[in-house]
């Protein structure tokens, strides 16, 4: 990839895609695709298309858990293969609305007055697009309320939170989003919530709604304890392509998005990527690039470079967008492929002050996704040298990073904003979930299921259970003290030593367990008994 | 690595390693290491041992830029190989340590009374460490000072970050940290931050101190302008090994971090880790741990999962130490080698939620360094199921994620921490600054500079110049209008035409800037002009 500044600058104009309806260009002159690529990947690509046509027709597209994908008509309700999926969507805007409306207008309100603020309780695809979005379009200046969010089962995590919403709790709304309903990081992070508002003798019912599936576990709390309201979540909704749904639209509505631009952008984008011609549809684009540069293996990491704030956890977004919907063992004809995409950064030209040394100098396992952003803000910039603004300088870093990255052979495309709004976020979130079905398709691997991320939760079950057989049989031996060989027989856990002595080590590091440790010669012949 | 029970339990009791005077343990035993690999590292590890003896005794130690490398001794300034620079750490400790007494005591103060905030201007290693160590340590409920960052030269960031501010500005600290005092991101934070004051009829200069080698630019303009005070930096320290600097200390002692217990936890780090006995060496377990999974290529990804909410920066901080550090094209030799080790990750169990699936089933291009935090909170937390709290269900997590990957055949080692302290965060960053000097010198690199980001620099510099000039010459020729080839012809920036595309369809998409585009059948003969 030698090329001289007139060589460049052609690969430039037959690689840069304007689509000023979306508000977007793309470039790919810097990866290495060539016409032969593409001619060869046609009939792959074309049969990609299809598969997604299908999909968004109502296919089986989750053959593994059954289900049709549906997140395509949530911008779009009547493409819904039925009528009553239509009308479920319809209806569940409809509902956001005049709940939205309620709250803005004072009318629906927390015991201490109008909301000030919400506290989103989710995880993973119940929190990340809510966070990527909150961020990326919120402002003190103009949020309507203000975002919290206990995205994790850490207790100091979420007390620390708490103690940010500090007095304000009794104008804190509460939204736990969960669509199993069970989660348990969820479940817990609520339960953490509920007890806060009860010390402050506070009714947690009347400041909390649900987003779940109906007649879940979660569904049914929320209705036993007359919460405010439950907005529905389905199942042919993924959780990382929820971001459209009531999990992503309530916060965002909440905090003053509008989200009629929101979902305009993401229709929009789906129109525009239905297109079965690759060189007019930024989707196909993208995902060609991608197999290009990873040979349909994944070979290379995806550096996200954002040159704008406001964008930094677009990469978190994108990181579970990729790769829990490309991560997989096997493929769609059983065979084990192993498949993904690596996928981090964080923005320019921050990162260029943190990591860019090595992917100029070092391994050369990557390539860059550059995001440009044309308008610099909605306001006058001010002028740091003269004719020169702070965001010219932004807009410099970028360019010249992306050079001096070509000059070492690193790969990297990028894709133009016009700005970062309610209708660009959703057109993006949009452009990356096809993306993803199309590469998904490439590579013949189901993007819709997540078999692996089960024995981590199941693990951690068993582990929660061998610790609560412990305490019981340390309560009926109060004072006595016992071996982790001795413990493993006793609780039945035989031979989870490790797990035994890793339990035992840390409940007896927080004193108030009342778990008390004799230490021995060795940490592994210590004696562990309830004092 | 297929194991019954009882022999990773033999595995674990081998390669688990206890630190308890720094409340650290090390758990090497999912990693593929066995006895033989650390004989045959051994004469590799003596040799990284004595060049750091050699470096920490004042040895030029960044060859390039002939440079001492002496970030440990700012926790032990007996230590400094020459009087003077003993001397200057120790008055700047005292300096800092009377600046802060003086602004918690409120006889400094803004022109609005004492300091509420500050704002940290900085970038690269002068901001992520301040940041890490700022979300780590500090809480609203103690916080002495609250923490703003600028860590870019985005306009529209900057903006949101005062608008947090908002009418506290006259109670708001400005530090501004710039090693060399001539970073540009800096500046134009800097320049953001005057002009906000100055909107507020507020002095900038009583608001502000600077972080800074003596006799930079920045120091020149903060003596002129009769700052608060200045502290130095020093040729010596490296911006991302300067946490223990005034650029980390003096943000961490203004939110009421305890800065001499977090020096002690760097200072006790550092004593225990000069051993030259592997195994009772955790930094040297850990550069051959690096090692043995990346093949001394870094061949694979490190995925950094704590679980601990306030440890969530962490993997920016090592992102930056690791790869700035380690991602060099050439070795010491002189020869080609590109080398690094890729860092990425957030926090457990959030992450299980969004990149575990593809961990576990897919690429097996990854080693995941976990985080374990024995003390769950300093308060009792709430039992969510009987005997069982959330951070139970945290530590659960981890576990089954350990297990399920392991049974995958996929590495991971556990760092365990007693808690997240100043101590413990001292200890942490002396850890890793020493893990990553001992494995350079395992693979033979410079890792005191960072030769790789003066590209995309120069490039930025040479970008913002023809951008002044496009402007000089459209002023000279209002109402004119040229396509690009004439604009690059015109401007002395011939063949630059991407470069003049960029820089046009930027400008003209902020309608201040009065750029105006004269749109034609192609988007690349354009015509552009000042109205």
């Amino acid at each position: 990839m030698k090329h001289s500044k007139q060589e460049w600058w052609n690969r430039f104009q037959k690689y840069y895609t304007d689509f000023p309806t979306l508000g977007l260009a793309l470039d790919l002159s810097r990866m290495n695709v060539d016409d032969a690529f593409f001619s060869a990947m046609s009939p792959k690509i074309q049969h990609a298309f299809m598969k997604m046509a299908e999909l968004e027709n109502g296919a089986i597209a989750n053959p593994d858990e059954n289900r049709m994908v549906g997140h395509y008509w949530l911008r779009n309700p009547t493409l819904a293969p039925i009528p009553e999926i239509r009308k479920a969507i319809e209806e569940n805007l409809s509902q956001i609305k005049s709940f939205i409306a309620q709250v803005h207008a004072g009318k629906l309100c927390g015991q201490g007055g109008p909301f000030k603020n919400y506290l989103l309780i989710g995880i993973g695809g119940s929190a990340l697009g809510p966070q990527f979005v909150s961020f990326a379009l919120g402002d003190p200046r103009t949020d309507k309320l203000k975002p919290y969010f206990f995205d994790n089962t850490d207790p100091d995590g979420m007390h620390r939170v708490l103690a940010g919403i500090g007095t304000e709790l009794n104008q804190t709304l509460c939204i736990i989003i969960s669509k199993s309903g069970g989660t348990k990081e969820t479940r817990n992070g609520m339960l953490v919530a509920k007890s806060a508002f009860d010390k402050a003798r506070l009714d947690f019912g009347q400041h909390t709604v649900a987003v779940t599936t109906i007649g879940s576990e979660l569904h049914k709390f929320a209705t036993d304890n007359r919460w405010l309201a439950t907005f529905p979540m389905w199942d042919w909704v993924g959780g990382r392509t929820s971001e459209l749904s009531a999990a992503g639209l309530l916060p965002a509505a909440l905090q003053g998005i509008d989200i009629d631009s929101f979902l305009s952008g993401a229709r929009q984008c789906d129109e525009l990527t239905r297109t079965y011609n690759v060189i007019s549809n930024p989707a196909s684009q993208l995902a060609l690039a991608l197999y290009a540069s990873g040979n349909g293996k994944g070979v290379k990491n995806m550096v996200v470079l954002p040159y704008k704030d406001r964008l930094e956890l677009f990469s978190k977004y994108l990181q579970q967008l990729l790769m829990e919907s490309l991560g997989k063992e096997l493929d769609l004809d059983g065979s084990n492929v192993n498949q993904g995409i690596t996928v981090f950064g964080n923005k320019g030209s921050t990162d260029q002050h943190s990591f860019i040394q090595q992917l100029r100098d070092g391994l050369s396992n990557f390539f860059v996704l550059f995001i440009e952003v044309q308008i610099d803000e909605y306001q006058r910039s001010l002028f740091v040298e003269p004719a020169v603004t702070s965001g010219d300088f932004l807009h410099g870093f970028y360019l010249g990073t992306r050079e001096a990255l070509s000059e070492k052979g690193r790969e990297s495309l990028t894709l133009i904003l016009r700005d970062v709004s309610p209708f660009t976020v959703g057109m993006l979130i949009a452009l990356f979930e096809r993306t993803v079905g199309l590469y998904a398709s490439l590579i013949n691997v189901n993007a819709y299921h997540q078999p692996g991320v089960e024995a981590g939760k199941k693990g951690a079950v068993n582990i929660i259970a061998i610790q609560q057989r412990i305490f019981e049989f340390l309560q009926e031996h109060k004072g006595e003290f016992f071996t982790l060989t001795e413990l493993s027989n006793r609780v039945d856990a035989h031979d989870d030593f490790e797990i035994i002595f890793k339990i035992c080590e840390h409940l007896s590091q927080n004193p108030y367990r009342s778990l008390r440790k004799v230490i021995s010669d060795s940490p592994f012949t210590a004696k562990y008994g309830l004092s």
